[in-house]
């Protein structure tokens, strides 16, 4: 008999070889024939795996998280039978796995185009409503080359992974059958909706040097119900996709002599500005003092911080050497930060100090995984930095909370907050991170009351309280973080003295409200879909004279407006294509300016909802903007 | 019979084998009598160095302006003779060379101290006196490498630059006698005025692994009263040294870990902030709009506009290879401007576009040549770049030569324009340079009328002005330029649709007006030696309680100063001691409330001119400090 751990803490006595189904039984009939998968140690298992001595077991059913990801695996093996009775031989699968938004498949041999997807889909649907048994077979290494004959990439898998006299996991159903170790459903009626997304290109093994394969995207769900959500979605967000928004605003560029370096345009640069002095704004009200860092320094500065390990070895950070100096782009503030804490001597009375600085740091992420300005190599954090006495966190932090809250709420975001607390390898006094917990907590029931707490998850040099913030459609992001730290300062040797005449370590406080300006922008230009507020709106109102007779006294109105962003649409097209274009430009408002107007001395407004109203003066225009620009309104207002 | 050429461009035939003096001679025995040395080609030799068919030859008396190089190289030899007079042969002598401020000689073998300069000096004085003769003699090696028998250095120098059976140059006055190519002035006693300044370790060639040796400065004039001005000068110069100011204002550190590389500590940030806003005001003005681009790029951008041989081959770029690409760090912004500007398709009417950007840029500087603010590897400059239509030039150089000077007068500085035009070398089109440098000759002529014409000396790309600032002591720095560009369009393919619907490439105007703004910096604050006009001050009103009791009433009164940089001197000092702290940092106001003034409800202020007065209301301070910082007056005004 061997022991093994469940979910909650209990330990359960098996018999040797017993596998997770043996396990699910062992607890309850119902839970036995409900098993779909297994988790072993937090790996995701086919229900037919062994378990041993001490392992930690946990049983998938059709109601667990990964339910939704064995059955999106199940739905790449319905797509490659599909694509076997449609190609036959001529089709070379590779490797097929589920992803966080439904799952892939790498193959060689056939040609696939998009308008191929409907013929494919067909197929899929025929093989769905078969309702074909899903099983797992045994095969000898022996057995399974054969089976590969034609298919080298499968055979290359085998290679690595089976050694000689191994047997294999295969899983079959109907005619079909690949190598894989699940899990998988138990049958191909399962997959309840499903849809194949698009097309690209990738390497075998993501190594350049190999053959190109394609790579055909999909998605599944156990109903029809939750595809037409993802699928709308998934419309909604391609509508909102900053890289095309961005590229039609003229609002910013990541050009291929830059990969992860966004270039801001005149018209982004507008946004980044009046972002940029919101900001400051914020951090005036909270006490920081703006400082100013070089991005290039030697690297030695990262060992007294102790980040070099963690960064450069890692290779993310920019590191080289010249004339003898190894040299680093900062991939963070804070030990540059640090350094100007540590130039003169503090007392205890002039505690908290706090540092504030638009900070640009470059981080060596892989070209594979940069995406627009939500994953980019060179970002700016709103980043500051507190070196506070223990006595001062719970305050701080309520600050910190306070304007948080105050912030994501002016851009019309919804704010979740989790606390990261003291994980298992922690460093720093142990009464520290009591003591500082403690405040934590007092902080977050006073200013939020409701928060998600991941126990154990802080990082080791301190806890943390993270903010991730829901957009106009739903989905979520992670952007500021208040992160407290107990170890830079023993690293660094800051210290201030106290009333005791003492030295004494400060508690440093990291923080970023909205995180990287430019993944924030990012976020956004997505949830604002190029609609900004008219405070952010690059292009605050557009002049359209009717004919070019009405020139001048657009000029003239332009003139009146010289407070706000105004441009004249100097194009001699018609007033229609005047206006559509304006729309098109998301441009909050536009002033129609014709013979009428400009006899009568007054203007048309028009918005961006279509909404409009004719023989307006343009004082009282003029208050309206100011009043909607100086209060951050979400809407456009004047018309409402 | 041989030809060389004099100053005026007329040929003079003289005698083959012929020295400087004798072409002297042939102009005019006075001229001979007066010659104390020569320029061939460019270079200063000695009055007996002979002159080569085809040479260009200037004569050098004690009324040109290389005769002060001549007698400090004579004094740099008083200076080592006075040496030997008082250390014997312990001394050895390295080099010994004169320098833009006086000259220095490198030496080993005995230990020298600020405390010796006194006798050194007693010892040059004497030597001066005597008036020895100055005369060149010629040594064989061999003869001359017994006389260094004793002195590596000298002998290293023998190697190197004589060959077997050579003779080599010495220069002899009484006692002493040292290898050295000349010029020399005739005797000691033509050294007028001289002193010794300090003491440097300097490694033997430059490479720091060779010997370390004690270098001393010093500096000589012909006569008394010159060397006094200096010495007036440096010492005003050292009273405002930007590193001692910006340390004790606690402006900025430049830390070990990032040299070249300024932090902007809190306070320095204030005015930097200041510098910025007020230049972006600038720039809209001149209708530029701003964009941010990345200080890290691909190799390959540089390579594109041609700046990559420039710049890296010469190893001024920080550029590295990672990931098997080649990065570097943008030591100037065109390149990414270019890039915003190609974007999309412009037609002619959209002409003049013009971006700027705080744009940080990063030079590999020797580290031996890194001096403050002054000369640093990271800066941001207030660049700018405008795209023109060449019909444009005139109007746009204008609109820049009115800002120029309006700017600069704002600071206090006088300004000085330099013109420099077409190089022999020049690229783009010829017809383009002259109808670019007519344009530039009628806005100077508008605008400036009275500058220096650099003929000849422009880029190879386009025709120039530099703007020279003359500061409050009278020292000149070179700061801002407005640099014509014909090249970067054609090799990066710029384009615009011109009225004529064909494609033409523009010009570019590439233009910082402070320059950088980390240097400007670093000569602002020499300038007003800490005491920053009000508008720039980052601490503008000091409040100085007179007594504890005062500390509420002095937290009002800040209140009601909340549109300015307003502390309280907090520590519990006497008023004498808090109002003498508040002149050391250089604070334009001091509020001195004490029991009276609270009584009353009134202030005394107290500017740091030392100019008081008492019993004045807070709003009519609050009035005159608002106009004194909006009209960003030089002075403090409130008390005047």
């Amino acid at each position: 008999m061997i022991e093994v751990e469940l979910p909650d803490g209990s330990q359960l006595e098996v018999e040797e070889n017993s596998t997770v189904e043996d396990v699910a039984y062992e607890i309850g009939t119902g839970l036995g024939d409900d098993t779909v998968a297994g988790k072993i140690n937090g790996e995701l298992v086919a229900k037919e795996d062994e378990v041993s001595e001490g392992d930690e077991i946990e049983i998938v059913t059709d109601q667990s998280e990964e339910y939704t990801q064995v059955l999106r695996h199940s739905a790449a093996h319905v797509f490659a039978q599909a694509l076997k009775r449609i190609y036959g031989d001529q089709v070379k699968l590779t490797i097929g796995p589920w992803t966080d938004e439904g799952f892939y498949y790498d193959i060689d041999g056939v040609e696939i185009e998009q308008e191929d997807f409907e013929e494919i889909e067909e197929e899929m649907q025929n093989i769905i409503e078969e309702d074909l048994q899903i099983e797992r077979e045994m095969l000898s290494r022996e057995d399974a080359e054969e089976f590969f004959e034609d298919n080298e990439y499968k055979r290359q898998i085998l290679d690595e992974e089976a050694g000689e006299g191994d047997t294999v996991s295969f899983y079959k159903q109907g005619e079909f059958k690949d190598l894989c170790k699940g899990p998988h459903v138990d049958s191909t009626g399962e997959v309840g909706g499903f849809k194949l997304l698009e097309i690209a290109g990738a390497y075998w093994r993501g190594d350049e040097e190999n053959e190109m394969l394609t790579r055909i995207y999909g998605t599944a769900f156990s109903s029809e119900s939750e595809l037409g959500e993802f699928m709308e979605q998934r419309r909604e967000a391609e509508k909102r996709d900053h890289r095309r928004i961005g590229r039609e605003m003229d609002l910013f560029s990541i050009p291929e002599f830059a990969p992860g370096c966004a270039h801001f345009h005149p018209n982004g640069m507008k946004i980044r500005r009046e972002l940029e002095e919101y900001i400051r704004e914020k951090n005036a009200e909270l006490g920081y003092t703006e400082v100013k860092t070089p991005e290039l320094n030697k690297a030695e500065l990262w060992k007294k911080t102790g980040h070099y390990e963690a960064f450069k070895e890692d290779g993310e950070m920019f590191a080289w050497e010249q004339d003898d100096t190894e040299y680093g782009l900062k991939p963070m503030n804070c030990a540059n930060h640090s350094h100007i804490f540590d130039s003169n001597n503090k007392s205890y009375k002039e505690l908290p100090i706090k540092l504030s600085e638009f900070g640009t740091v470059y981080r060596n992420e892989q070209s594979g995984e940069l995406s627009g300005l939500m994953r980019v190599r060179g970002l700016t954090q709103d980043d500051g930095h507190a070196y506070l006495r223990k006595d001062q966190i719970e305050e701080e932090i309520k600050k910190h909370l306070d304007i948080i809250i105050e912030m994501y709420d002016e851009f019309g975001f919804e704010v979740n907050f989790i606390m990261e607390t003291k994980p298992p390898k922690a460093q720093g006094p142990d009464e520290l991170w009591d003591e500082a917990e403690e405040a934590l907590g007092n902080a977050m029931d006073e200013k939020v009351g409701d928060y998600e707490v991941k126990p154990e998850e802080g990082a080791f040099y301190g806890p943390k309280i993270g903010v991730e913030v829901e957009d106009a459609i739903g989905r979520k992001w992670q952007l500021g973080t208040v992160q407290l730290d107990f170890v830079i300062p023993r690293n660094y040797g800051l210290k201030y003295t106290g009333e005791d005449n003492e030295e004494h370590y400060p508690v440093m406080l990291h923080r970023a409200i909205l995180g990287s300006i430019d993944r924030f922008m990012g976020v956004m230009i997505e949830h604002f879909a190029g609609d900004f507020p008219t405070w952010l709106a690059p292009e605050q109102v557009r002049i359209l004279p009717v004919t070019d007779r009405n020139q001048e006294y657009a000029e003239e109105i332009k003139e009146e407006l010289s407070d706000f962003r105004v441009e004249i649409e100097e194009r001699s097209w018609k007033v229609g294509k005047k206006i559509q274009n304006a729309h098109d430009d998301n441009v909050p408002y536009m002033l129609i300016l014709g013979d009428d107007e400009e006899e009568a001395g007054n203007i048309s407004v028009r918005d961006r909802e279509e909404r409009e109203e004719k023989e307006i003066s343009v004082e009282e225009f003029k208050e309206a903007l100011r009043e909607e620009v100086e209060e951050k309104k979400l809407e456009t207002d004047f018309l409402q």
